[in-house]
C-alpha cells in the first residue's frame, strides 16, 4: 500500500505547486480553510489514527499539532476553533511540509512491515486516504474562494479550460417504480453513511440526460427568477434577499456582461458548461421555474447505476435499475462536472450506525439541516467517486463546485 | 357548517378569557406572536380567502388589516414584519374582538347561502376552521412564553393539572417490515402535505409504549446528558452549549430543586408526566444515551393506525400496520399528550404538489430544515388530530410542547 | 412640599390620559421604555430613596418591583434588564396606577411631617420630583416612537400645533473672549453634574440668534448633505450609511412629498420649525455644510445667560456674559422648542464629584461616549430647566426632540 | 531630505527583519492591519500625495493599489474594505518590497531636484514620514496581536528586555491654577490636531511622578477591582462584563500564575514595569479605586512640559508650566514607556481647522468618541515624540501599548 499511498500525498503537494505562500494561510470566510491547514489536517489523520496506534514508539512531530489541527474529533479532546484557522501564521508552511515528510518516512516505513490482514488498519488506511482526497478537492475549492476575495483576481492555473462548444438537447430517461436496493453493497470502500444497503419503494420517474447549463441558468436569471418568491422555498427567499443574491456565486457583471471568477481567473461565463457555485436552494427554485423538480439521492443512485463507472467500486447487480426502453446510457455528466443537489436531506440510511471510536465523528453526527448531493465535480479526483457515494453541505452554500440536474415524475 | 364554525370561533375567544389587556399585545421572541395577532390573523384569513372571493359586494373591515394581519403570504402582497408584531398597541383588543364579530357575521351569512356544493368552498371553510385550531394551539404555547419572562410568573389558569402518580412501564411493540402505504387515502380533511398517499418500505422496528417522562430524562440530565459532546448531532452541540441548555426549556432550578413553569405558575417538576419544551437535539442526545433511536414518521404512523382515533379521520384500513403477535393497542399517550419528535426531516411526500394558488404557500415552502412531529399536544383540540397529521418545526426550537417516544430497529 | 410633589405627580398621570391600556406595556427599541415602566420606575425612586429610608415601618408595595423597576442602579442590586422592559404584561396598567397611589399616600404622609430642615431629604425630594419630570419628557418621547412603528399612525393628541407662518431672519450674536464662570453656582435645585461652578476662558464666539429650521435643513438634503462624506465625522458616516439615513429620524416620504410623524399624527414637514429629531453626527454635517460649527457647552450658557429664563433658577450675576455691541436678548428659542445638540463631550466638570451613596450613579457613570445637549424641547416641563442643565445622549440617537443652533469663531 | 527620508523608510523595514512571509498577510482582528498592508500603505501615500502631484510624468506602480492600499481617504475614492485587509495573499510580500523599491527610488529622484521652499511639499513630506512613523509602532502592535492568537507564541524579537528591579515611590508633583498656553505654537512639526495653540484655564492639580506599574496593578484585580461595579464608568462595565475582562488584555494565568506575552513571548509578568495594554475604562477604573483620577490632557502637557524632551521640538517658552515649589523634572517615565490614557475626549482645539484638501481626513473626521492618549510608547519612534502630540483610540481598545498615571485635585 506505500505507493497508492504516496501517490495520494504527493498529489496533494502538486496541487499547491502554483502557491506563493501567501497563498497558503489565509481564511477568508469560516466555510474555508487555508491551503495549509489542510495540508497539516490530512497529515494529523495518518499520525493520529494510524502511527499513534499501530506505530510502537512513534514520537508525534509537534506537541501542540494535535490541538491544532483536529479538526472536529471532541473525542480526542478541544481543537483549534474552525473559525480562527486563518489566525495562524505559525507553523510556516515550510515547516508543515517537513511535517508532512516526517509524516510519510513514518508511514511508509509502517506500511511495509504491516500485512494487509488487520482489517481495522486497512479500513483507516483507506479511510485517510479517502480522507486526504476530500481536502484536496476543498483546497480547490477553498483557493477559488480565496482568490475571489481578491481585487487582483489571481489565477491559480494558467492552463485555461476549454470552452464547450456545443451540448445535447436535455432529454428524460425514464425509470420504473419498484422497490430498489439503494446503499453500498460492500465491495470496495465506502464511507460508513453509505451503508446498510436496504430498500427503498420508488415511484416511477424521469431523469435529465444532461446537467443544466449555464446558458439555461442564464434565462432563469433574465425572466427574473432571483425576484420570484413563489418559485423559493421560504428560508431559501431569506437568505436570498439578504444576500442580495442574483446570479451564481461567482458570477459578476462587467459592463453589461456576466463573468465568471475561476481558477483560470475571471473570464466570461461559458454558455454551455454545466452551471455551477448554486446553493440549493437556487437548483431548488431553478427546478420550480423550469418546472419540474431536483431529484431524490436514490432516483440519482437508480439512474447512475444504469451507467459503469470506472472506479474502485465494482458495480452491484442485485437490483436492476432498469431505465424503460432500454434507454440505458443515456444519462451523461454524472461525474466529475458538478456535484449534484438532490431534494434528500442527509440522514442517516435504515439501520445505519455510525463507525466506532472517535472516527464516529466523521460523518454521522452531521446528519442535521444538510443536503445530499450525489456525482462529483471537477474538483474530484476519479478514484474517489462512485454511484453511492453522498456528498452533503448546508442548503444556503454556494461555495463548492455544486450545479443541477432535473428529475420529474413520471 | 354555521354551527361548526362558531364553535371553533368561539373556542379561540375562550381561551382569552383569563387575560388582561395587557396580556394580549406583547412579543417576547421572533417565534411567538401575541395574542392580539392570532385573534386578527385567524380572522384575516377568513376574510381574504372566502369572503373577498365568495361574499358579492363585501367590505372589509379595515384597509390596514390586510397588510398587519397576513402571516407569510407573498401571494398577496407585502406583510408586516414577523418580528415587528410586538410593535403594535393599535388596533386595541377591543377594536380586535370587533373585527372578528363583524367577520362572523358576515361569515354567518356566507355560510347560511352557500350549500355544500362548491368543493373549492368547503375545502378552504375547512382549512380555514383548522387553521385557527392551530392558532389556538399557537396562543397557549405563546401566552406560555409570555408569562414565563415575567419575574412575577403570571398564572393563565389556576385549574390545577392533576400529578400523574405512576406510569406503566415502557415497552417495546413491534412491528414487520414491510411495504405500508403511508399518508392520508382522503376521507376527511388533510393538509396538501399529508398527500399523495404512497408506499413506503419499512424495515421491521419496535416502538415504545409510551412517552419519555420527566423522570427518565432527568436521569439524562444527571448522568452529564448535557455536557457529553458523543450523544449530540454536531448542529446540536454547537446550540445547547451557546445557549447554555441543561434541562428542558421551562425547568428551573431553585434551591436544588427543579421547577417547571407551566400555565398554572411555576410548579416542581412532574417525575411521571411526559417529558416537554426539549428541542429535537435534546430528544435526539436523550435517545442516543438511551440506546435507542427517534422513529422516523412513517413508523410512527404505521405505530399510530394499529390503535383507533376518534377524530375526524375514518380510519382507512387498505394496508395492513400489523404489530407482530397482535400486540395492537398497547401502545399508549399518542395524542393529547406532546408532539413527538421523529428522525425525519420535512419534506414533501413522493408526488406532493401544494395547493393551487396563494393557499399553496401555506405548507409546502417551508420544506426544509425543519423536522416532522406527530402527534399531538395537550394544547392541541382532539378534533385536529389524526394519525397522518404532520407538524414541523426547526430542530432548535424548544418553546413547543415538544417531547419524545423511543424506537428501535427490530 | 406636598402641593409640589402631587402637582408633578399627576401631571405624569394626566399625560397618560389619551392611552389605551394597550400602550402602556410595548418596547419597540432598546432605548424607548414603555409608558407603564415610566410610571412605575419614578414611583419606585420616591419608594427607595424617600420612603424606604425616611418613614419608619414604611412596608413596600410589591417585593418584586425593587427589581423590576430600578434602573440602573447596581448599588441597590441586580435589576430586570434594561432591554426587556417590554416584555412585562404584568403588572397590569391598574396595578401600576395602584402602586403610584399608595406611595403618594405614603409620601404625603411622610412630607406632611417632615420640616424642611432636613437638607439630605430635601435634596432627594427634589431630585425626585426633577426625576419624575426627565420621565415626563421620555413618556413622550417613547410614545411617539411607539406610535411612528405602527402603520396605522396612531394620534396621541389631537389638539393641533399650530404651523409656524414665519421665523425670523437668522442672525449672529458676539461675544467676547474672556474668562467666563460656568456651572450651576448654588441657589436652587441643580445635578451633580452642573457642578462645580468653574472657570473657563472662551475664545470670542457669534451664536446664531435661532434655531436651524426644518427648511433650511431641507436644502442640506437637497444639496446631497446625507451623501457626501466630506461633511460628516467618520464614526457618523458609518452610521448614515450602514442605518441608510436620509432625512430627520421621523421624516417619511409619500408621493414625492416630506412628511413628518408627530404626536399629531403624520402630517406635512413645517418648514418654520425647528428641525427635530436628528443625531449629533447630522446636526454637526450640517454646520459643515453651513460653513459653521456647533456650539460648545460653554459657549451656549454664556450666551444663554444673557437672556433672562423664567425658571426655578434665580439667575447669578456673578460674571458677565456680555454680548458685544449690546445684542443682549436677541438669542430666541433656548427653552422649550428642541433640545441644541452641542460640540462638547459629556464630562465632569473640573472637581467634578458625584453625590454620594448610590444616588451617585445618577449622573457619573455616564460621562463617556455622549454629547452635551442644552436648552430643553416642548416635552420638557418649564419649570425644570434653567440655562446651566446638561442633557446628554449618543451621538447616533435620533428619537429625542433634538435640533441645532449654528455658532461660529468671531 | 533623502538621507531622513531613506532613513525611516529603511527603518520599518528593519522592523520586518524577523519576519517569516507567512507572518505580513493575516488579520486577527478589524482594528490590526497586516505588516503587508503597513509596508504598502506607507509607500501609497508618498506615491499618492507627493509623486503623483509633483513628479512629472509619474507613472503609478500598480492601477489597482491606489484602491488596495489607501486607508480611509473618501475623497481619494473608494477603499479596499478595512476589514478585508487580511483576505489578500497577492500581492506577495516581495512584490511590495518591490513597490517599496520602486516609490523609495522615484522618491530620491524628486527630493534631490526639490529645494525646500515649497512649503505644501515639506509639509505633506514631513507628514508623510511622521506617518510612517505612526505606522512603524502599528508593525509591532499588531504583530503582537498576531503572534497572541497564536497557540505556539511565536516570538518576535528574542533580544530579552531586562526586568525592572525596582522602582521609585510615586510622588504627586503640583502645578499651580491658571491659564496656560496649550497646543503647539508651530516650530517644527506637529499634526494638524495640535493646533492652534490657545488657552485654557487649569484648577490646580497634582500629577504622579511615574506610571502605575503592573504591580500596582495587581493590587486592583486582586482587590476584585474587575467586578466591582461602582468603579467604572457604565459603558466600560459593559463591555467589562461583556467581554468578561479580568486583567490586561495579554495577561493570561497559567498555574495561578499572570504571565503577559509580549514580543519576547510569553513571560512572568514584570511587577515594576508599567501596566500596558489597558483600555480607558480600566485605567479609569483603577484611578477611581485608587482614590484619584485620571489627568486631562493639558494637565498633562502642562507637566510634560517642565521637563525637557529630546526631539524635534523646540521647547516653547511663552507660558510658564510651573510646579509648585520648584519640583521641575521630577515627572519621569513621560515617553517611550506607554500611551497614557487622559480623561480628555479628543476634539478639536478651540478654533481648530482640518488641513485642506483630502489630506484634511487624516485627524479631524475622528474627532468623535476617542480619548486622548499623551506620551508615546516603547514602540514609538524617539524622534516622533514631543508634548503636544495627541494621540487617540476608542476608550474600549486594548491592544495599543497603553497605560495611565494618575492625578488628582489640588
Amino acid at each position: 500500500m506505500v505507493e497508492p499511498y504516496l501517490k495520494i500525498r504527493n498529489f496533494t503537494e502538486e496541487l499547491c505547486q502554483p502557491l506563493a505562500k501567501e497563498d497558503y494561510v489565509i481564511q477568508t470566510m469560516a466555510d474555508m480553510s487555508p491551503a495549509k491547514w489542510h495540508l497539516a489536517h490530512t497529515t494529523w489523520f495518518f499520525e493520529t489514527f494510524l502511527l499513534k496506534k499501530f506505530q510502537k514508539n512513534y514520537k508525534e512531530f509537534h506537541p501542540k499539532f494535535h490541538y491544532l489541527f483536529n479538526s472536529y474529533y471532541n473525542g480526542l479532546g478541544e481543537q483549534h476553533p474552525r473559525t480562527k484557522r486563518g489566525d495562524l501564521s505559525r507553523p510556516t508552511v515550510g515547516e508543515v511540509f517537513e511535517y508532512r515528510k516526517y509524516v510519510d518516512v513514518a508511514m511508509t516505513e509502517l506500511l511495509k512491515k504491516t500485512d494487509g490482514d488487520d482489517s481495522n488498519f486497512s479500513f483507516i488506511l483507506e479511510l485517510g486516504m479517502n480522507h486526504e482526497q476530500q481536502h484536496q478537492e476543498l483546497i480547490l475549492t477553498d483557493l477559488k474562494h480565496l482568490f475571489s476575495c481578491n481585487p487582483l483576481y489571481p489565477v491559480y492555473s494558467s492552463q485555461k479550460i476549454s470552452t464547450v462548444h456545443e451540448i445535447a438537447k436535455m432529454d428524460f430517461v425514464s425509470f420504473e417504480q419498484g422497490l430498489y436496493q439503494i446503499g453500498h453493497e460492500g465491495k470496495g470502500f465506502g464511507y460508513d453513511n453509505e451503508f446498510p444497503s436496504h430498500q427503498k419503494y420508488i415511484n416511477g420517474f424521469k431523469m435529465a440526460s444532461r446537467l443544466v447549463t449555464n446558458g439555461e441558468y442564464l434565462q432563469f436569471i433574465e425572466d427574473g427568477g432571483y425576484s420570484k418568491h413563489e418559485l423559493w422555498l421560504s428560508d431559501g427567499w431569506n437568505v436570498c434577499q439578504r444576500e442580495r443574491w442574483e446570479a451564481p456565486f461567482y458570477w459578476n457583471e462587467k459592463d453589461g456582461e456576466w463573468l465568471n471568477f475561476t481558477l483560470n481567473g475571471n473570464v466570461k461565463v461559458d454558455l454551455h458548461a454545466p452551471v455551477c457555485h448554486i446553493s440549493f436552494y437556487e437548483a431548488d427554485a431553478y427546478a420550480s421555474w423550469a418546472g419540474k423538480r431536483l431529484p431524490t439521492e436514490e432516483e440519482w443512485e437508480v439512474a447512475a447505476r444504469s451507467k459503469p463507472i470506472k472506479g474502485n467500486f465494482v458495480e452491484n447487480k442485485i437490483y436492476a435499475p432498469i431505465p424503460i426502453n432500454g434507454q440505458k446510457d443515456e444519462i451523461s455528466q454524472l461525474y466529475g462536472d458538478v456535484w449534484e443537489w438532490t431534494q434528500s436531506p442527509y440522514v442517516g440510511y435504515p439501520g445505519y450506525k455510525p463507525s466506532e471510536g472517535c472516527i464516529g465523528e466523521y460523518n454521522g453526527k452531521f446528519m442535521s439541516n444538510q443536503m445530499v448531493l450525489r456525482g462529483g465535480s471537477c474538483a474530484t479526483s476519479n478514484s474517489h467517486i462512485r454511484s453511492t457515494y453522498r456528498n452533503f453541505f448546508y442548503p444556503k452554500l454556494r461555495w463548492q463546485f455544486s450545479g443541477l440536474r432535473l428529475a420529474e415524475d413520471l
